[in-house]
């Protein structure tokens, strides 16, 4: 079917249910970042691919709202399709709620699946509705209705992560969430964040790409809970422990069903993380304690058995990157290198390490002026060769059982022009500069972004992206609740804990010329405590060499030389253990002291 | 009257009323962060003089709450009184809520005066005696019955702040407050801020010690309103501006029945700058709009006119702390100086200066150890000699017709210890650090603190207070709404505008050693702007020389010289063609490139 007969199919169920405006978002059941395909129901109606968007029909208008990432792309994909794209932050471009104060008649309907709908976006949905004196109908997924090969939902098998990586048990962390469930006096938490299940249940999964959960909802209680997942997928040791702990294993959908049955209970749950039909369906009689789930920040602190793990991790992500850079730099003007091609022998040199499980995220690999997209991803079509006199820039991870890791690093390929070198020396400066600090307790990412942003103001110069984000251990690549950036929120960002595990990668995107991201993980240690407080420190997690052949020394302070000389002499101890003679030879000239 | 006889009154008056617990604030009608002494009833109940401090009484017991500044010396003022000290932020020490839900018997009562407590603090209080089943009684001021000796509410003159030096008239300035007015939909704002209002109608009075402000309180509705003061201290220039504008003047203490007659109206009031005996006059069938008063930010962004009246006040200041640092530096060693003849000699040098109309805060005049007090006020008792070898802080502020000036200068008299050498170049590394900054539009003070402080963290060292605070026009010294602070608050704070002042003051405390703080004034600037937004930067407003004999220029980056060298410039620029011959040729040395 095109993509025309799909939106016809569409407004004739819209018609049939007496709906006049109709919303899909990108969605799954849990306001997951990435979705599996059977939740691409965005991208079956409009064939926009990219990862965020929103698409909007009324009875004879179709729109798809997006963000500058995907502005070119979006406008490629929606020809001739009759969606019109609305590029959203540009002026005079109505948003959804405008597009719906003008669109919606009086007394109309707003309909959408409130299974994929985040609960706060519904209720926005739901005011405008109210006044127009209209309404919203939640209840039905209208394209599932003619969406005849639509994938299945993913039901990859369920593997126990053993406590030597996990570091505590089920039943312990059932504890500490049922204390926190207590001092809130809630009796139940229902759980629908896929990060938070599988950290919760020890468990782990392969139901949505680059992520390695299950789709399932949970039910605590104070004494066992419920799974909400598919049942065939869980193996006997699974089964056998959630059976230890009281948990039982229930129908996936029937978690609807679960939440109506709540009446007069204390039920915790996470507005930002509850989607509209779950939500609406707990009876009114109960009462509704809206905070962050506890999991959130007992996930983002990682334990010491989980901190000494993800050393490994990056020790073994270092040599497969290490090993990259120098088969890189040897092989470029003699062999033919593309993007893909790249990418492929970087993943090659990761599959090496023991315990790898497979790409934490999709790759970047960007030759010259694609390293200027933030969020490219090379294609077959778009795929082009690396070329000397260029830079190339690569953010690559890895999912191990020791963890996630996620790199960037930018090369020179050959010589590169001297603006590129002072570009290249800014972010390198910047990136150092933040993972040096050392700070007071108290500190979130706001207070410590200007340590890195401030080497970009002082050349009026920017980078458009925050300086950093948590990392998941063999979960979702970007964790909250911890970030650096320089805005205050409307709420205060997290403060940073011992054991927390952060990016610093600082960047420049100079557009259709380059780009440049450095991109290290840092783990938050506890430092010395005295009459000011307990100070804190970060220990830098990633091992690969910084590129000095893309450096100018002169523009450095010596305080950031030394940071840079420090910081490769443990690249060096760490990793050159574990090359070859060749590779570590190379390496130690890529390391000397500038 | 001895205190224990004023506590007996006191109590004599709470067993007349059928009051439990009666509370003191240090407060005066309006939030005031100075206040006139008719107010200074905690002070008359307890003998406690410092500035911060709640005194609670019980049948049979009195308690006082302070915070650290005050510890030493509540714990000399309060004894024999029968007042117990309890010291805030202090481990197993009750809060005054705490200590409510002691004390309080079942169905008591709280007394206080609702004109003299803040609303928010009002309602924490009426809802611990509601948990008890009792109630507040915010009526009565218990202790204005057996006060003798009062002093009157202050009736200073009222005179008009020409456009010359506020650059916007008083109707430009009630139709901005309007327009904010009309757009929350409210007609009538309850203003109650002292500073606000001198603000708003342009008028300045001196019934606050340093404080140039005017008791009044003033409802302004969408055509003209009232001020709520005493009219005999009004000159007639000013009446006949506030009739131009529609604005009549009642009774100061009509305010309250005023309220009480707006029933119907919309009325936007700060619920932070609203005492709670005003807010509960309001009727119920009041719609209350509580947002931060309108005049908070359009005050604190100085006009054009006004920023260049500023930069005069602040060479006057310079060319006064010059000459003061001059001839300090001549005479330490030859004559006597004490902290306290030194601070008289300064605001002698500040009253040569035209303009000047007095201090514009308690001055802090410390010799060595005293420094590291961090709100020291040197008394008869106190007031110790400015001996060689030792540093002298000194932390002051003058009041002009051109705006208000806070400088802070530590010099060494004589030779200094290595360490506090160290610790001299520690400050003034942060305080040009944070002074140099480039930023984009939508940082805060939160954005920038770390500039300065990862300086003294880095060390592992660290200053208890702000790095800075707004400074008023001719107004309070310390003015709301923005900072530099390290920790995000509960709410973002202010981001920076262009003509906003602020305060850049770093320092170090080494209790019973010595204390050091550099302090400029910074103004916003707009700077470049393109793709990544609004550059802003600062333009020092202080031209006072930073003490080389305290500095060791070899534990400054190179980049940090400059700073040095580039302000001391200025300075020179600034402040030499005021000097005579002999002064002059000491500034040229004392502001020599390093």
């Amino acid at each position: 079917m095109k993509i025309a007969d799909r939106i016809r199919c569409l407004r004739r169920e819209m018609e049939r249910e007496g709906i006049d405006i109709y919303i899909v978002p990108s969605a799954d059941y849990h306001g997951s970042e990435y979705v599996g395909e059977y939740f691409k129901t965005r991208q079956y109606l409009t064939g926009f691919t990219g990862s965020a968007g929103t698409a909007v029909f009324t009875r004879d208008k179709a729109g798809l709202w997006t963000d500058g990432r995907y502005f070119i792309q979006a406008e490629e994909q929606l020809k001739e399709t009759g969606v019109r794209l609305f590029r959203m932050g540009e002026p005079d471009i109505d948003t959804i709620e405008e597009f719906f104060e003008k669109e919606l008649p009086e007394g109309g309907v707003i309909g959408f699946d409130g299974r994929v709908m985040g609960l706060a976006e519904g209720m926005r949905y739901s005011e405008i509705a109210e006044k127009k004196g209209g309404s919203v109908q939640p209840l039905y997924d209208l394209a599932g209705r003619f969406w005849k090969d639509r994938p299945p939902i993913p039901a990859e098998p369920v593997y126990l992560l053993d406590e030597v990586y996990t570091g505590e048990g089920v039943s312990s962390k059932l504890q500490r969430v049922r204390e926190k469930m207590e001092s809130v006096n809630a009796d139940v938490h229902l759980l629908s964040s896929l990060d938070d299940i599988a950290w919760l249940f020890n468990i782990r999964g392969n139901d949505v790409a680059f992520c390695p959960v299950v789709l399932a909802f949970a039910l605590i209680d104070e004494k066992g809970g419920r799974i909400f997942t598919d049942a065939e997928k869980f193996p006997e040791d699974v089964v056998k422990m959630l059976e230890e702990n009281q948990i039982s294993i229930c129908p996936y959908e029937s978690v609807y069903q679960a939440a109506e049955e709540l009446s007069d209970r204390r039920i915790l749950l996470d507005p930002v993380r509850t989607n509209y039909a779950l939500y609406h369906s707990i009876p009114r009689t109960a009462e509704i304690i809206k905070k962050e789930n506890p999991s959130i920040l007992m996930k983002c602190v990682k334990n010491d058995t989980e901190a000494e793990n993800i050393r490994r991790a990056h020790r073994k992500d270092g040599i497969a990157h290490t090993k990259f850079l120098y088969w890189l730099k040897k092989n470029i003007g003699k062999i033919p290198i593309t993007e893909l091609t790249a990418a492929r022998k970087l993943e090659e040199f990761r599959a090496e390490q023991e315990g790898f499980l497979g790409p934490s995220f999709a790759p970047i690999s960007a030759a010259g002026a694609h390293g200027a997209i933030v969020h490219y991803s090379a294609t077959e079509e778009s795929d082009t060769e690396l070329k000397e006199g260029e830079l190339y820039l690569s953010d690559t991870g890895g999912h191990y059982l020791e963890g996630s890791t996620d790199i960037t690093r930018t090369v020179a390929l050959g010589d590169i022009p001297e603006d590129q070198k002072k570009h290249f020396t800014l972010v390198a400066r910047a990136m150092l500069r933040l993972s040096d600090a050392v700070f007071l307790h108290g500190s979130s990412g706001v207070t410590l972004d200007a340590l890195a942003r401030e080497v970009f103001w002082k050349e009026r110069l920017n980078f458009n992206h925050g300086t950093g984000h948590g990392v998941g251990y063999l979960l979702n690549i970007h964790e909250p609740p911890i970030n650096f950036r320089w805005r205050e929120g409307s709420r205060p960002a997290q403060i940073f804990e011992e054991n927390m595990v952060i990016t610093d990668e600082p960047g420049i995107y100079i557009e259709g010329s380059h780009g440049i991201r450095l991109e290290n993980e840092l783990l938050v240690r506890r430092d010395t405590e005295n009459e000011y407080g307990q100070f804190l420190r970060f220990e830098v997690l990633t091992f690969v060499p910084v590129d000095l052949d893309a450096l100018l020394p002169g523009c450095m302070t010596e305080e950031e030389r030394e940071m840079l000389n420090t910081y490769h002499r443990k690249v060096y101890e760490q990793i050159s253990p574990y090359l070859n003679e060749e590779e570590k030879s190379w390496l130690r000239h890529a390391v000397r002291p500038i």
